[in-house]
């Protein structure tokens, strides 16, 4: 989940000081139209310590009319709090229709520094999740407008920062001072982090996570994040019809984490055959040990046009005895399919214990093509993310071992395979005009698979992002993977 | 909640001939109507074993036209189900778009029969049903219309069914058989059914809990809910609108759960005056006990116009020393208050630990007067079931003792006592033209509060209906329930 946030977003003085000229008048007048509506707006800033929860809420508060904006901080207790059940002081808190309150510390604080102590276990961690996710949707069935931002740091950052050594220190005072904050393991609190989105990451307020090494990145991203939750509840209520889809705060301009992939990495024909069979070898053993242990696996191949799905599915069926696996192939859903959830035509799909699906394309069709061609509305692909993650726990609570590839390759190396494919005959009915077109809209695609692995990449169902360009290299990354993967289920 | 499924709803043949007749027509126009609509329906017949969820299902599948409609009865494990993830039984049986079905044992079953024998806890039971929540939820998010429908039976009919001594036994062939039913202690059934239904009572997808004493009337009942719920998704469907209040299953002929109090009870003066004495004194020493314990009390009075309300919360706070409570008493909400969700007035008063807070009126405005006045939405008034349960939930876990009474008196009563106060001069700005109004919808009134009790009254909030024809009698009742319930608190 949070590989995806450390990918070196950031934006110039120069562009910030554009940017932000922009938003400040926009979230204006954002804030005047809310005066006159009858929902309240909440935002919740949340994150890892020493990302700059503090330094973000000053900037908000800066930008907006100070009259329709209050800021509530749980840094401290009183015993006025204790003395009530846990959600009174939220309650108390909250902000009447037409106006905008932000809470720095929420009512996941708690259970999140409890959890990282070690005070309460993983099912109580969830429950406590769950009581906030009702209280949200409380809230969200009266017409609230719940924003949840996630701040992460790399672990580096997080260190400098707390120990006042980061370059932009001193210019982000910080407003709260530990008690309620998320100390503890890096690690730990990553782990925890992850459980708390995952459990109240729902439709009606769904997390927000926003790379927060850079603070213009950081404070631009929040402030548009805001905007256009603001702007579409806005226009819903108007036009009392579906709103534009969000930006969720992403910018062409910026990396993803596609490009934290090696694409240079390669394998020599030696090596390469070499590996193949030791690989392959080990995967047949661990298929059957898998088998009598009644362990399936799932796996996902997903990936660009031309990026080598079909070859690489192959030297994993090569692998595997035919009575082990199914291998699925998606293409547009059947009448039936489309008679059911989107969800139904994968579900039935699953072998049962002890043998692998391998799916060709899969739910992921949901968050990629579905969102960029506009198949599926706003609404629907974006309940997925929650669908989809809480399909793979399932999958994963039973047993399953879950496994996603991405198979990555550069534009160029797509425009040459591309080309290749067209010069040979037997070859060429694999090159259509869609493909064509698919590599037109390359950066919304990006954009999709973007926030797809930051959102879905879990600790039971991780992505692997696959370094694609070489043929070879990205078989082995991927039947290393299968093997590794399966290796560590099986010792648990 | 149970209590108020025990009041002897019935329907006779004649009736019964007459009502199928127009239901069985109307099932088939709704189900005509449904093949166009792109959403399916789904019904879930759950409730105790021998309430006839067998004979139920029978009579849908004899109503409605077989070709459109799929029973899926769960009553025995395929292994092929044992290796697969949980809800992938349930999801291979769902129906497509335009069609129903009918689920007799649902996902609910299999955690309430395990901790019904002990095999699980409570925390797993909640775990497991916001499992089914959250398949509900997807289901749902997608157009499904779910209608769960849970059927009630006291322990001797149940007895009498599985015993087979009960009159309509040879004419109701039973479907299921054992495994997936909710056999065992009767007692603990209800316990872990009422645990289920508040868990999983959502908005979009609410219980509807039926007598099934009778079966005619179980029927009927069932058939007309299912009906309603149909008609709304359509209306919703084609208007893009808000539809009309679905009537739950509701029949003004029927009797109410007001049926089962005994409004003849009455006390002389002397045993008053000696009663009243004895538990005020004792109430007094049990605040303080209280007090010093750090348990709050949270007490809400509702009732009739006249019904007494007023005097009778006098003798209670009469025995309170004016530091350990405070009265609050609610009309139409403040513009404040009206800026917030409906909640939150009540939230902001409750008292600190140690202390009560009495609420002349109280949260229940919702389902009462808001409900029959129309002064909130159907779909509001709908989730404040669930939304209510929620709050007094939280108040129960975190120590508040729960009390909720609503004082009940007959129409004549009612009459006497609006009369005589227009007598009385001192007493006549007690009477309004509102309350001539409020008086002529009394049956709309009994229905709301017969489903207030059936869906409110919990272990953790019993609702306590008091007898007040005659005062001394009801303060009385009143007071003894206070101090038995904080009482047994205490020693808890």
């Amino acid at each position: 989940m949070f590989e995806a946030l450390e990918v070196g977003k950031k934006i110039n003085g120069e562009e910030f000081d554009e940017r932000e000229k922009a938003l400040r008048q926009e979230l204006l007048t954002a804030q005047f139209d809310l005066a006159e509506r009858d929902y309240p707006v909440i935002v919740l800033v949340a994150g890892l310590d020493g990302a700059g929860k503090g330094a973000l809420v000053h900037r908000l508060n800066e930008w907006m009319d100070p009259r329709g904006i209050e800021t509530n901080t749980f840094w401290e207790h009183s015993d006025e709090e204790e003395s009530h059940p846990y959600f009174w002081r939220f309650w108390r808190k909250l902000p009447p229709r037409g106006k905008i309150a932000i809470f720095l510390g929420s009512w996941y604080s708690h259970a999140g520094q409890a959890a990282i102590a070690g005070d309460i276990g993983r099912k109580e961690l969830v429950r406590q999740c769950q009581e906030g996710e009702y209280f949200e949707s409380t809230l969200s069935g009266d017409g609230a407008v719940i924003i949840k931002l996630w701040l992460h740091v790399s672990r580096d950052t997080q260190r400098a920062q707390l120990e006042g050594t980061a370059p932009g220190k001193k210019q982000n005072p910080r407003v709260t001072d530990q008690p309620y904050e998320f100390t503890g393991s890096y690690k730990k609190s990553l782990k925890v982090a992850e459980r708390i989105i995952l459990e109240s990451d729902s439709r009606h307020s769904p997390w927000h996570l926003i790379e927060a090494e850079d603070r213009r990145y950081r404070d631009i991203t929040a402030g548009e994040i805001i905007l256009a939750a603001m702007q579409q509840a806005s226009s819903k209520a108007t036009s009392n019809n579906s709103a534009p889809t969000v930006k969720n705060g992403q910018d062409q301009k910026q990396p993803t984490v596609l490009e934290t992939v090696d694409l240079s990495l390669s394998l020599d024909r030696e090596t390469y055959k070499q590996q193949l069979e030791e690989y392959q070898s080990r995967l047949q053993e661990l298929a059957w040990d898998a088998y009598r242990q009644g362990r399936s696996v799932v796996a996902v191949f997903e990936g660009w046009d031309a990026a080598g799905k079909g070859s690489a599915i192959r030297r994993v069926t090569g692998a595997l005895d035919p009575r082990l696996y199914r291998l699925v192939q998606f293409a547009a859903p059947t009448d039936e399919e489309k008679a059911h959830h989107y969800l139904w035509r994968f579900w039935r799909n699953l072998e049962r214990d002890g043998r692998a699906t391998l799916f060709d394309r899969s739910w992921y069709g949901r968050l990629l093509v579905e969102r960029v061609e506009g198949f599926a509305t706003s609404d629907e692909w974006q309940r997925a993310y929650s669908e989809i993650n809480h399909f793979e726990e399932q999958l994963a609570n039973h047993g399953s071992i879950v496994l996603k590839f991405w198979l990555h390759i550069s534009q160029d190396e797509q425009l040459a395979r591309f080309k290749a494919r067209e010069q040979e005959p037997h070859k060429r009915y694999k090159i259509t005009n869609d493909d064509w077109r698919n590599r037109e809209k390359w950066p919304d695609y990006e954009l999709a698979v973007d926030e797809m692995v930051y959102r879905t990449s879990t600790r039971h169902a991780p992505w692997t992002l696959v370094s694609g360009n070489d043929k070879p290299y990205a078989r082995i990354q991927i039947l290393k993977t299968f093997c590794k993967s399966i290796e560590r289920a099986l010792d648990d």
